[in-house]
């Protein structure tokens, strides 16, 4: 979802991210560690907070294996 | 998510885009009826199942309240 990429483009921390989106820091930690399968809710609170729309976010991604 | 809009326009059954996804068809009805808070993998198989790319069906969605 390259969350990271958008965060620093929008000068934000993980703690920022955070706060703007209202998710914990870790969250978004996991997140970006590729260690979370977001939930729509979240994804589109992760979105609201980087300011992109949702669709920004998952564009061209495939389903996972299996 | 406007997934039964996408379905019909696919010309796809519950069942059909159920085994297209490869999840359940109770699970399409449930999204269909707005129950289910969908993962971004399943996201990823209903827009794959739908022949659609997944920003497609997140565009303009905003976060839930609260």
């Amino acid at each position: 979802m390259r969350v990271r990429a958008h965060r620093e483009a929008a000068g934000l921390s993980q703690e920022g991210l955070a706060r703007e989106a209202g998710v914990h820091w870790t969250f978004v930690n996991q997140v970006e560690r590729g260690l979370r399968n977001v939930s729509l809710h979240n994804l589109l609170k992760l979105a609201y907070g980087l300011g992109v729309d949702a669709s920004t976010l998952v564009r061209r991604l495939k389903p996972p294996e299996g």
